[in-house]
């Protein structure tokens, strides 16, 4: 049977390492899950009883196509709480996940054969949902010294349609500051490209704030989801903000790609939104799990590395052991029991020297996990 | 801010019918509900309970992209229940809708630019996808006597590169027996065209029970949803059945542009699937209106139409009194209190002479809305 050329597109190397980690679990072998790019954490209580009660009374059938009314009105009063910006109701659609939202995005921007620069490393699904629609992502390659983010200087020579950013990012969890996020808007406006922010960690950051990009433009796509922050990854989820005059095509988009997100998922995101206490405390456990991180993995010989800004992530630079990331992520899991990422699955062309940390999980689990590490370190006379 | 071209496509106009009618419920007035395209009731009740219990039980984060195992080895089951046949759990994929096989297939089989044929009147998000993922949508216009779905002798002269079929369709509920789609599967082959089977309305089935493609062939997808039957639009939970030697590809794709289908969702599903009573109860629902439709639509003056074999639809011919169906819709909601669809929809060629009137709301509301529709038109002089 015939199949497409852009559907070929490449798997997740962390979905092997989760596989390979459940088939060393059925072993009966206790793994550390630092592979996971997820809160262990259900979604709050309250969301999930608001749920269960509106089973009783509701059919929970489609809702419209930008979602419901009430989580949108919700949606945008959490940019007043949250970067004191005002923002319209109407701007707000409710996607099924940021993966929703994405493809929406690109739809709705971009026609086939257009290039949108990514920044590496980088979400490596970015790429492959360009790739299934057509569309060029183009590789930036970020600078350590500047936290693995892209800045002007990356991109000025390029010629490219669109640029997608994220802040906290994945895998490195550094921010954009509104200086550097405001150079990326200015260039893109020069260049005539969209400018799509990826928000999807806001709320989970230690420091400073996360900006968003709606602090400085209308002229943006913004993405953002209930996975991480609200602890609700498997509920598919997400939000988008776009300019007024992109509202109805993105409707119209959304009413023939999705028809609408989940409506249960809507109901629980939108009592999730006022769990503050709970979600704190799943903060609190990111918090400590992220000093508990930034002091033992230097322990373990894990030196080269920014601190995270936001996110659960520490991507390591491991050259100094390796020059195939994802022959010693195997090793770790055979050998230590940790279940790691290769970099690869986030920079094709230097992944092969890092490795990505969750530290998602809980505080115990990171205090064993490092003290795995590092007598695994010790045993191969790293440490 | 820039905008693709392929992302322009068109509303629905069943949503500004809906719009309308709300309104008209927001002034005041009772509406009776034949325009929707999904049932009125809940998710089985044992499906809802399943997912309190689970919600207790279980973090409900990510599941593998391909969906829950359980859930995979139960929809596989069916086909030996409703078809004898015996079908391998792992070629069945678990999507977010069947809009999210529809996204899946068309990403998988066809590169930019590619031709997919599919019969008019059809379901219209059809030809929005592909606009938006860059396809060319190759609309065939079906006769009457062939009950409106595409023969041979319509494609024969035509070049594509895939072909997707409804059966039972919507707007029209007519079938494919297997005679029929045999020959088209057979000139798909000699055309090396893909063949696409839309299987959402089976078991809404009246008189005869309704062929799936894997009855005839391997080399195919299928296309199917908890949506119609099981009653769960708004959960967002289908499923496709692809060939063995794809299915590694459309993992790939469905890791990266959905994750996975909604967790709650699919543990409702697996639930849903053996509350055989309560669906049956619903079916018996849907054939009381059904001979209730077929009765009293041409005591309305409504004798132009097909039976439906299955879905819970009458697509009716009104050239007899209209030359503009919106209008016509319109005119019916506002005086008669009826939402019906203009066909335009799905047919954007003849469908200003049709109109699709849904039978999936309660008994009494169908007996009200025919005394109503009857009203109108003996008052306009059409009986």
């Amino acid at each position: 049977m015939r199949n497409s050329r852009r559907g070929a597109v490449d798997p997740f190397i962390v979905m092997d390492v989760m596989e390979a980690a459940r088939q060393a679990e059925e072993a009966g072998r206790h793994i550390i899950h630092m592979e996971v790019g997820q809160p262990g954490t259900a979604a709050p209580e309250a969301a999930r009883k608001a749920l269960t009660e509106a089973m009783t009374q509701d059919a929970m059938g489609y809702t419209v196509a930008l979602g419901l009314p009430a989580l949108r009105a919700r949606i945008a009063q959490l940019y007043g709480e949250w970067y004191n910006v005002d923002l319209d109701p109407a701007r707000v659609i409710v996607t099924p996940g940021s993966s929703g939202a994405f493809l929406l995005a690109f739809s709705a921007l971009f026609d086939a054969g257009e290039r949108v620069a990514i920044g590496a490393p980088g979400y490596p699904s970015y790429r492959q949902i360009l790739k299934a629609l057509s569309l060029q992502p183009l590789d930036v390659q970020t600078a350590p010294q500047n936290r693995l983010q892209p800045v002007p200087e990356d991109l000025r020579a390029l010629d490219f349609e669109g640029l997608m950013v994220a802040s906290p990012a994945n895998p490195t969890g550094t921010m954009l500051n509104k200086d550097a996020m405001g150079a990326l808007i200015d260039l893109c406006r020069d260049k005539e490209a969209a400018f799509i922010s990826d928000e999807i960690y806001h709320g989970i950051e230690y420091e400073a704030k996360a900006v968003t990009a709606l602090e400085l433009t209308d002229e943006c796509y913004v993405i953002n989801s209930f996975s991480k922050y609200f602890s609700m990854t498997g509920w598919r989820v997400g939000w988008m903000v776009v300019p007024e005059d992109h509202v109805r095509k993105v409707e119209r988009l959304a009413q023939n790609m999705f028809i609408c997100a989940p409506h249960a998922s809507q109901v629980a995101a939108l009592a999730a939104m006022d769990c503050h206490d709970e979600l704190e405390a799943n903060m609190a456990v990111y918090r400590a799990n992220r000093t508990l991180m930034a002091e033992g993995l230097p322990k373990a010989g894990f030196t080269k590395f920014a601190p995270p800004d936001g996110a659960f992530y520490f991507y390591v630079d491991v050259r100094d052991f390796t020059n195939d990331s994802r022959t010693f992520a195997r090793e770790i899991l055979e050998e230590a029991g940790v279940a790691v990422t290769p970099g690869l699955d986030f920079d094709p062309v230097r992944g092969h020297q890092t490795l990505r940390f969750s530290y998602a999980r809980s505080t115990q689990d990171m205090e064993d996990g490092l003290a795995r590490l590092q007598k695994f370190m010790a045993a191969r006379g790293f440490v």
